[in-house]
């Protein structure tokens, strides 16, 4: 078989399709987010701002954050050359695990190379170990979850996406011996809107479920304390495991799962993936660490999120921009089509230095197209200025979003 | 359902067959290695000697390593805020990708969160595109290779550890036509025995298949540049793609694969565990790029390396240690039994103050319980006396290892 000619034609097949994606080179600058050096296919670097960050509060250039990780480099060094097992657990990954099960209000965490990992571990260990085991999914649950899942093998049935009521029919349909497991999220992160996390609750409790929350998009952005959804919600209680990240609010990487000591036990204890894979840096655990204690202190940080949302998508909707109506600080601005897609994300970076990547299918289903736009504190009021004013020039040399306005 | 019951009973059951797996919770100490401060579980911290770490060349705590994670932290923050399609591709991405593609002569690179990815993500994408498939995979291969393969859902024929014969047997008894992968280790970890690339890549090339060499436990040991045992053995050619980690040799965190350009595009473009996972910090990408830099330019160090293994294996040997005769690095001395192997290394770590991981099933099979012993070039003769002389000591007191002396 010539694979040479397969692969090319495989991926000739994407680009014709507008699946196929180019990497945007950039390189980030501390101090400056959410500016940026753009690293152009021509070889120039130029100054861009990004608008389509996950590092939600900035906590990427935070002066504690950095500084616990110098600290951390000087006195620990980079790798931790083990797995957890064998000789890759650090001091910084126990404090960690600590801090972040207190901050779900769980008796332990379990630390991961990235959230894909932390739910198709836990996911896939508890629905494979419990004997018969069903597992009830959310229609819209992200893609580690659901490889989870299929990793578990255990039965699955997907509910209506946010529908208690749905899910509520599914559970009664079966036996009520069997172990259950409800898996959702608390925000979504392609609509940005939020779970009725107490409602699925009540339905889980009805059937004696475990129910498991991922809040990757919601640590460190909702609560008191930043503990989520369900910390705002005063629900936390009420969830046997809660999932999240490193990577977004908290400005690092890495993955995690909180919950009962038992459980999280038997997943560390039995997922492969993280019983073969080599532990975090220690350095990146105190700095995750030191993100943290930094978000839940500072309220003050969640409000000027949540102003630099309001201030925006208050212009985005004044402009008629086709913005889909969230809860949440995610500002899904649909297009409806993969080639106009990439053309508007082309156009604003070229033309008018902004990065709002295109997500086209597979991420989003065709059709839905969208410019996903997250603000962050550090988004003032001219930068959002600014974005509006080159949204309309795009709009006006493309010609979308005129007919569908405010998809509410 | 009783879940905490259940999972406490499941638990208990591992206790018993001794696969229950503690931490051993360690503090590294950058510029002390390989001695390192162990946490007591009574609270107080020691002074230890690792021996079972896979920071293989201490390049955990190499200068140049270290300042070049400095000085990115201070330029470019903590996390990049993003997968590596949404606003996560940084230029220190790029620049690594380059580097290893270099380090082993291939024409592009692709990096992940850990190595463990790195399989599921090649092997699993390759195996599930290529239509009817067929994977071909040496049995003692590694967990995370196992798993790729299982999540391509290819075909899978498993040929006798290291035996190109059977290969071969296996590989004529498919349809000429189907798309074939060979999957296989280079230094396995285990055993620390070496597999004939070359008679492995004959009978992969008769029958027009891809080659998969998994060197995780070779980059930066083997070859005059660290390129591994493919580079020692000058077939680096002769392997479509050649997978490695950044968490061992090169002392930071993270996996790559390295192969052909349109086949690292495809992985990039359809692995889930990739497009779905938030990117390596930019500092992280710097240091393990600085490191392969290093260990290219320093087979020095590659030489103390083997010295020290030479010199720790002469001492074993003399001692009548029943260790595993082979060609690499990793030196396995036999217990045969879960318990006996725990209580030898709670013995090391409480009366001698070395800490060697015991390592029992499922990591190996029942009756082959062992003691992985791993030096660098930064335990010297004297350490190494001192093992030795530890070993007897917990040798006498335990009874082990008296009737097989050396496992030929």
């Amino acid at each position: 078989m010539d694979y040479k000619a397969f692969f090319e034609s495989l991926i000739g097949t994407m680009k014709t399709d507008g699946r196929y994606r180019t990497f945007i080179e950039i390189e980030r600058q501390a101090g400056k987010f959410p500016r940026a050096l753009w690293h152009h296919p021509d070889g120039t670097p130029r100054q861009v701002v990004v608008w389509c960050s996950n590092d939600y509060l900035g906590m990427g250039q935070n002066d504690q954050v950095l500084s616990a990780m110098h600290q951390s480099i000087d006195r620990f060094g980079a790798g931790t050359g083990g797995t957890r097992n064998i000789s890759g657990t650090n001091r910084q990954h126990v404090l960690l695990e600590r801090e972040l099960a207190d901050l779900h209000g769980k008796e332990a965490g379990l630390l991961f190379n990235s959230g894909w990992i932390s739910n198709l571990a836990a996911l896939g260990v508890l629905g494979r170990v419990l004997p018969d085991c069903v597992i009830f999914s959310d229609a819209l649950n992200h893609n580690s979850m659901i490889e989870g899942i299929r990793w578990s093998g255990a039965e699955k049935h997907i509910f209506r996406h946010n529908d208690a009521a749905h899910l509520d029919e599914l559970m009664a349909s079966v036996a009520p011996d069997r172990p259950k497991i409800v898996a959702f999220e608390s925000v979504y992160s392609m609509d940005g809107d939020i779970a009725p996390i107490s409602d699925i609750c009540d339905v889980a409790e009805k059937y004696g479920a475990i129910t498991y929350l991922d809040e990757v998009h919601a640590v460190g952005l909702y609560g008191s304390t930043g503990g989520g959804v369900s910390e705002r919600d005063g629900v936390s209680d009420r969830l046997t495991l809660i999932e999240g990240t490193l990577a977004k609010s908290f400005g690092v990487m890495g993955g995690y799962v909180t919950g009962p000591d038992v459980l999280i036990d038997a997943i560390r204890s039995l997922a492969p993936s993280f019983i073969f894979s080599s532990s975090l840096c220690p350095h990146v655990a105190a700095g995750a660490q030191a993100s943290i204690q930094y978000v839940r202190t500072h309220p003050d940080l969640r409000q000027r999120h949540q102003e630099a949302v309001r201030n925006l998508k208050a212009l985005l909707k004044e402009a008629d921009m086709p913005i889909l109506e969230s809860p949440s600080h995610i500002l899904p601005l649909i297009i409806g089509d993969a080639h106009m897609c990439r053309q508007s994300s082309d156009m604003l970076l070229e033309r008018h230095g902004i990065y709002v990547q295109p997500i086209n299918y597979p991420t989003v289903s065709r059709g839905q197209e969208r410019l996903r736009i997250t603000a962050t504190p550090f988004h003032t009021p001219d930068l959002a200025e600014q974005l509006v004013a080159a949204l309309k020039d795009v709009r006006d040399r493309l010609g979308w979003g005129s007919k569908n306005k405010t998809v509410a």
